[in-house]
């Protein structure tokens, strides 16, 4: 059971609904998972991650698979159950294979094992890892 | 400072030097950086630790530069500045865009954000993303 | 199903059953959630955890809506679900409306987005951050 | 050191100065922190970012301070420095008092405390923490 | 529901069955946990992650049953209900008491509480605790 | 730098000071590292927190090293660089050998990996793991 309410459509406000509208043009299914319609309790908090996570997972440089597979190896991190699951879906809707599933975990594992070794031993990072960053990322040219 | 010395060559154990030996050769590269230095102060963990990052970074059915992406994305999430350091180098090696860094970045902060409302809303898992898995990832066949 | 047994009034050792009584006599209800229960079967365990929180959420310069809300979102980025629904029936109890609640969860993820960029980049902490800290917060005037 | 560069006004792209022009003329000072010069590198990150923080920190229904002691206690949970300093600077900027300081380290302190017992013994939520929410938090009317 | 099949032997590749038999045979027993027979969906990653465990948790410098308590508290920390149950099982098992289970957690949940205080309050690190470490840990001596 | 001042001895207040000086005898030593002296800014908290700690990790019945180590194992896993270094010197200082802090940062790496696959698969509870706790861990008798 949520701490609020999961809003059904007819339960929503005419923003929110607007928003979950917008979500099933984008995503071209009637289907809303849970996250928004909980998330539908303030329009306004919607509204705004909606248009964040529709802009950040849409057209870039990283390809959409490759996305879905850093969302999911963070959720893991952060160990957010629904976010594991949900994204799980998506990245195998997005084409993922189950042995590419089985070797994200492997990834995610490993990290976690080094990462715990390198704080754990307080590692002094290398020079050659500290030298000033490249130049501008991004420019008006 | 790191808690036990960070070894140089000659301070090794044969059995750690061994292990240093097939990160050069592996790499292709005279370098060996610190994270291996500090491991070499107990040569079995060396050697188990790097045999096993050698054999999940390998070829497999996720290419070398996502597999890069999802490192440092968990690293983030972990909170390891060594590790951060250490494979957003690794990844620029492999062809990492500047862009895509931080493209990466917004994709880790995105998922850190809607972990957090999933957890912070206790949002019911809907049905879809419950069903029985497919068959075994992996046969004989 | 916990750990160790949830203890009924009955079952409690006479040290656990007289914090048990404290709980009541502070809360002024007879219900005591599982919490403590649990706890019970260390009971001074159970007195120490029970005398902290008593003192940490009693009467100080922060009002008691404002620390259960912090409560909350301490124990939303710990992802511990009992005690985000625990603290979160404690806040409504203190008059955390519904608007609220969804506005921490917002702050909450915000917080969360905005820590991941600031460790993501590795963001140098800017002067005017790191000065001397103000004199001592407390003295004996 | 950053990850990328950490921009002057000068290496900016219009995009991103633009969005530097509104924080500097939102917060009423000439001063930019560092956080937000690294973000511009990537124009529409930093303009994401900072509307979603502008929106989410403006007015609402928890009062601005209280807001930064929510925001803190986030940022020492997930262990940012960049962010614990910075936001104890908003804090202090909009009257926090150093014994409030203090306080807040003790609530967060006792969350972490709590939320680790709660989760290492796994204590049942107990079926008053369970019942249906309220009513939608928010409507049309 | 787990994200892959819980696999059976029947359903298993002979690589992973391999491992299987070498797990009962050291554990001394048919049982094999779910863990293990998820794992199975990749049998590669089934062998490197069971050689690891087994030659970490096996004799050492550090008592088997002190190792178990580590795990335990590690997986508290991380928060994995999985681990919790099943290595506070594996503890048990060793002889870990009722009352030592109970004291873990007061560690635990100590550590926490100190934690967040010094990394909220930003404490810095005394130099006696920064000195050169010791000599090199191993030798060929 | 710290927050709030590390308080020299001449800079507390008498209630603070009453603390340290329970430190000192406590522990048979003149030096107070700085964690104290930044927590006597609030010298309630000082009391209670040093009163805890030394309740928790005084006698009982885990021996003295393995509550160091254990403290060591969730400093790294929360990432807290003043804890490690302090605890690490602690448990030195009960005798912990290299070999042993080595064979510590592999256990909680090993810990940090299966963590992650068991929450990245999700892999369901066995039922075996489930059962009803024994009897209550403390009593009268």
């Amino acid at each position: 059971m949520s701490l609020v309410p999961v809003l059904g459509d007819d339960a929503m406000s005419m923003e929110a609904l607007a928003v979950i509208d917008d979500i099933r043009s984008t995503r071209k299914t009637d289907f809303v998972n849970n996250f928004w319609r909980v998330l539908a309790n303030d329009p306004a908090a919607l509204k705004r991650t909606w248009e964040s996570l529709r802009e950040v997972m849409g057209p870039g440089t990283i390809d959409p698979l490759t996305k879905e597979l850093i969302y999911v190896a963070v959720s893991i991190a952060n160990n957010c159950e629904y976010c594991i699951r949900s994204h799980t879906a998506a990245a195998r809707a997005r084409g993922m294979s189950e042995a590419q599933l089985m070797e994200l975990q492997s990834v995610v594992a490993m990290a976690s094992e080094t990462n715990r070794l390198a704080i754990g031993l307080q590692v002094p990072v290398d020079d050659v890892f500290k030298g000033a960053p490249p130049a501008a990322a991004f420019s008006d040219d």
